[in-house]
């Protein structure tokens, strides 16, 4: 594997081996099977999980990291191709990354997205710009449009706790203190749709999800058996849902409109998942996230701190499934 | 050993054991000892000694470590119970750190004191909050009121200097621009109690360390054999002083009030140790401190630059002691 | 080697032998060779190659790295000796230096010239006074007037291109924004003169090295064959010249004076590197440049993304270089 920076570039043979692969390393640790390996990370923008998880998984295979965080500790990168560099960005990542990439033998970025032109941030242009300019192995650790280290997690989570292969998900909108980006609702869809669930995608309007992105998920249920619909109506919705996987994000109707988009969602406060959301759902339906979640904003208290999250299963499952990405990409019989 | 928290948990005989598996290791190296084993490390507040000796510390018996700055590459985690997060802080720690956890051996948490309501920060509010979600072996790398790598390092360097065990040990407050948490003075007053030595605490009126700090060090000082008493007369105090161990701390009377510390702290400027605070001192008395210390205004050039200073001695078994620990908490056969 | 802090402390026969090493661990690894090493990396200012190519070459040598980042994470550091800290440092360099020294084998320090008397910081004070306290092998990671990691690099990507050895070797001052230090135009030019190279020093009035700098490699051409001179006239300087090397620096005539700076530069906006700058040249000169460089303002992207760049060989070659550093300080046999 050179790449992963998108589950559609795999079929769902492959991303089913990957998943056996990491269930495999979790019961037959190979705690050398990387050794000499270096890992480089690269964040644009914060992270937890994602720094966390991957410093420890390389350092489970036996391998090690290096950690850069442009704007801090290091400067500003510019990504715009032809820019007079005049301003606050003291080097081009037509430079910078290349440059990085010769020091390791697998490169990961974070990249969020620029959240002004939806377009361009549908197209991937910022990730797409550094990826051309790699030529190591590459981890998308979150760009505009995707995350697939997260959908990996989830997959292999819903897989963990036997969660049916056709069970009803829902990815529901939650609340927010302001806009966020695209990427994790449009993977989880994906995901979904391609292990095959009955997907629904429940949102109130204005945040409708892009139809590329719907598109690209009603195509997965397509070879996968599964099913993509959305709606705006919650009793719907939740109606036996197996899976509620509840995300932040912004208006596809206000795109890169901060205050278009605030008033939009001043009058969403119930969005906000309680007990009463599971009472329509499956006894046994569980809640999920990706995280950071804000308590008693998307989620309250009692639904987090209750039986039904598996939010720590699915972060925990982060550092499993990246190990089977990392596995797969550097150990000497790939 | 699962956590390693605060000397009072352990009886005095086990620090000890922990010691000499601290020079064992200083003059028996064991490269491998935690080979696979990783720690993770999370500092709501700076560090320069603690991250780099815990560091190097893993390292050097073969493991790894992570590091994560909540509010710097991290977002800010709440630790609030019931807080409706719609604030700066994007993820709670009942959340992130657990996650945290579940990718490593054992984590060690840095959290000051919130400097606002004395009987919380002694109740041990904040960090008992965190130890509570977490479910892996843990390390307190200074709390609001307790810094017990520092006591272990502390006691090393005294045992390594010879120190007699029933020396004169004084605690003296020294002047600072600003008030500071009391984790130190409170853990030092009770790791030397607690080793046996006669403990003399030297403060200015308002400094008073609090009554529950002082009760317990007399508790351990009864155990030990060792004695504790406080006085604001330095004279008395300093006279026959084998070790001084100056170190700042907030005013107790002006607890969270920055203003009426400021204007009791103003008249106290001759609290920064000379060469003149030695005189009615015993001839080969030490001085101590934990790190950092500002020059020439807690303690002077002359005195840290002198034969007495045992402060970089201190700093170094940070790494000695804590690897006693990591050693302990860790080891295939622990 | 106990310290890597300029070229000059070294005979051309140690730096050809310095550079054989690497090119040797480049052929045959050795992956093992510092295991249980550690080396400190502290950094007043920041960094992306140096962090990166450190920490990832001593990985390749099987040996572990920490990083400590004074204001970030860290707090500020004094540097000046005698001062009355009630400011914004918290800890001294005489404290923090030494105790981070006794964690590791080896540190390394960044420091950059503080850019206010042209003399203090052609005397390298700042960073000697730190040298002073470290009894550790110590590496300089740019200093006030020297990058001799840089340096020990560009050689040996010269000698990977087989740039001959008496080569036209033209330093060439170009645009930035704001003023900078003097370093790696004083290390490059000792450098390429300690090589054998015919240099020449291109830049525009306001803009001369030091004396002191010049005499310095005119003396080390004096030794190995090569010789210095300096032009403000770029058709004189680039004619026949076999490798351009750009570099950014600040006016010596206007040291420390940001504004008399500024009007200085502002009318030498033509000093950005074009293809036409290499007309007059060799047919098959050479683009040379430390990184970062500010595209379209220093070079042209025309210049950077063209087949005379080898810009990113050289900063590839940070970490081959400094492998051969680190392996002669810190293998058993060293």
């Amino acid at each position: 594997m050179h790449r992963f920076l998108d589950l559609a570039d795999f079929s769902r043979d492959e991303i089913v081996s990957l998943l056996e692969l990491a269930r495999r390393l979790e019961t037959h640790p190979e705690p050398r099977a990387l050794a000499g390996r270096i890992l480089g990370l690269v964040f644009f923008n914060p992270s937890l999980r994602t720094l966390a998880s991957f410093q420890a998984g390389m350092a489970r295979l036996g391998g090690s990291s290096f950690v850069v965080t442009p704007g801090q500790g290091t400067w500003q990168l510019e990504t715009q191709l032809g820019a007079i560099m005049n301003g606050a960005a003291a080097e081009h990542v037509r430079e910078g990354l290349p440059v990085l990439a010769s020091y390791c033998d697998a490169l990961g970025i974070r990249a969020f997205a620029e959240g002004k032109d939806l377009a361009r941030d549908l197209a991937e242009s910022q990730f797409g710009a550094m990826a051309e300019v790699i030529d190591k192995p590459l981890i998308n650790l979150e760009s505009a449009m995707n995350h697939p280290c997260q959908s990996l997690a989830d997959w292999k989570t819903m897989d963990d706790l036997e969660v049916p292969r056709h069970a009803k998900f829902v990815l529901s909108w939650v609340q927010h203190p302001r806009a966020l980006p695209l990427a994790v609702p449009s993977a989880t869809v994906h995901m979904a749709a391609m292990r095959g669930m009955e997907v629904v995608v429940l949102r109130p309007d204005g945040y409708a999800l892009p139809p590329a992105v719907m598109a690209k998920a009603r195509a997965a249920a397509a070879v996968s058996g599964g099913s993509v619909r959305e709606t705006s109506e919650r009793s719907d919705a939740l109606a036996g849902a197996q899976v509620i996987y509840a995300k932040e994000w912004g208006s596809t109707t206000h795109y890169g409109d901060a205050e278009g988009d605030a008033m939009l969602r001043a009058r969403l406060a119930d969005w906000c998942v309680t007990p009463q959301w599971f009472e329509p759902a499956d006894p046994d339906c569980r809640l999920m996230h990706c995280l950071p979640v804000r308590r008693n904003v998307a989620i309250t208290d009692a639904v987090l701190d209750g039986p039904r999250s598996i939010v720590r299963h699915e972060a925990y499952n982060r550092m499993t499934a990246q190990m089977a990405v990392l596995h797969r990409m550097l150990s000497q019989g790939a």
